[in-house]
């Protein structure tokens, strides 16, 4: 079974959307991550860190999932990291309410003996230097790594972002941060500015608008499927990401061709993360609504047109 | 051939883009409609008013494409409608700077003898009364009457657009305008709404995010293709319509499979359209360029996943 790396927070959130709110609950990108993850057949394993006041019982569900958290520091009278936000009325815009960082602040990433040689490694949003920490501490060159980012990095550590960036082979970053990381208003111009700064792929996230995937001059898009409701947008990019890696580490091939269909599970698991708060819906899916998700993706998206030329 | 009968606006624009700006040039829902259905082996005419100063050679443009333009009545000393906008830095959304109905006040379509049994009807966006006029003159009922329409008619003809909207097989709105119609954020919901109000189908174009196309349960999505530059978004919309109308009309077909192909012709028109200011691109397009474009929509959108249950 292959090995997929993650690394990310683990952490509590509060959310609040125009449809209901939550007190302090399990969030965080490598959680989400790892639970998307969990659907395809690899031996995952989290690096991060949580305090005292993380629950048993959240960390147990991660083990339920067969997600290895023996890269999960526990910081003895440590509070774990904690996020607060609150969703606009179309559910594309959010205030950031509180962040905690706690025991984030001085996260040093360990990664054990036995993920050393992931295949497939997931940087999930962090400081880039901590991302840095995980990839210098690699035996092996994986198969391929995946980053991802967003604006604040960009605003704050530019240039170690930069140095991390080169590494990697893969990057996702909504629309906004891909205008913003290459200075070009056009998604294609900004994706082949973003391959000069070393990844061979870049996925550009447009929420409830898809995702783009770009190599080279090859593009490949996967749209989000319209839902009825959308009850919680939160978790969702990690999500995509985390279906992405888990496919691409599942089959063991780095083709683009095989990377579409990476992208239409990431694109998949999303569509189910936002039908609930938190982490609930994710914690509750089966396979078959994978698969049954998955000819409604087909529907949606394949058509047979003859050329008459 | 089959007939396809567009009712719409033939009219001047004068364009402001971030890339710079046009004198007053041909425009109008139905020139560009008239444009994109000549890509097909159909019968097209427009049924329209110009004034006394609309130049012969833009008449002769369209019948050049061999779009029929007896039903394009020219007011003796009347003047030609025209528009003026801007667009904004994201070309996603633009002021309008002068509306000069003229002509077009008192328009009082007459639909020619030849085109009463027309086997499709596109009604570009007009006022509902003359949209309803054409349809009451016709001689036999259409196999398909699609309905383009804008939050303009909404805020103040809500009646008189109830009245048309009845009436017709297909509309395409923008979603802002699905939102508005129905009162429904979500466009799933919205699509609904709308098939209650008659519209079996119901077309939501969402600009450089792409076309959704809704039939009862049945939902298609075509993405609009990536592009480096995009200099005037102007008759985009109507490219489309016209595109997936001409489509349908050709092949005789209204199944929503079949669909699925006429909204996947009106992206690749509509991709067109926006790469040089007004109907330019549209003029010097060839039928090798839409297959082209065509193999790059598959590209785009296509993917091969097992089904691994």
């Amino acid at each position: 079974m292959n090995k997929l790396l993650i690394v990310g927070t683990v952490a509590f959130d509060a959310i609040e959307t125009p449809f209901g709110k939550t007190d302090k609950i399990l969030g965080g990108a490598a959680t989400y991550i790892g639970l998307a993850s969990s659907f395809f057949n690899v031996d995952a394993g989290i690096v991060s860190v949580v305090g005292e006041d993380f629950p048993k019982e959240y960390l147990d569900l991660l083990e339920n999932k067969d997600v290895n958290i023996e890269g999960v520091e526990v910081v003895k009278g440590g509070k774990t990291f904690f996020w607060s936000g609150k969703y606009h009325n179309d559910l594309n815009s959010r205030d950031t309410l509180v962040t905690e960082l706690n025991v984030l602040a001085d996260f040093n990433p360990v990664v054990p003996e036995a993920y050393k040689n992931a295949d497939v490694v997931l940087l999930g949003n962090l400081h880039p230097l901590v991302q840095t920490a995980v990839l210098n501490q690699l035996t092996e060159k994986p198969k391929l790594i995946v980053l991802d980012t967003m604006n604040f990095w960009m605003d704050n550590t530019w240039d170690e972002l930069m140095e991390v960036i080169k590494r990697v082979d893969v990057i996702t970053i909504n629309d906004e941060e891909a205008r913003q990381l290459s200075g070009e208003y056009s998604l294609v111009k900004a994706a082949e500015k973003i391959h000069e700064m070393g990844p061979k792929y870049v996925v550009i996230k447009k929420g409830e608008h898809g995702a783009l995937l770009f190599h080279k001059k090859e593009v490949f898009f996967a749209p989000a499927l319209p839902l009825e409701e959308v009850f919680d947008p939160t978790g969702a990019g990690d999500t995509f990401a985390g279906g992405f890696a888990g496919y691409i580490a599942q089959s063991e091939n780095i083709s683009f061709h095989n990377m579409k269909n990476g992208i239409i599970y990431g694109s998949n698991l999303a569509s189910f993360c936002v039908e609930q708060f938190g982490t609930k819906r994710m914690e509750d899916l089966k396979r078959e609504d994978v698969n049954t998700r998955l000819k409604q993706f087909k529907a949606l998206t394949q058509f047979e047109i003859e050329l008459d030329e």
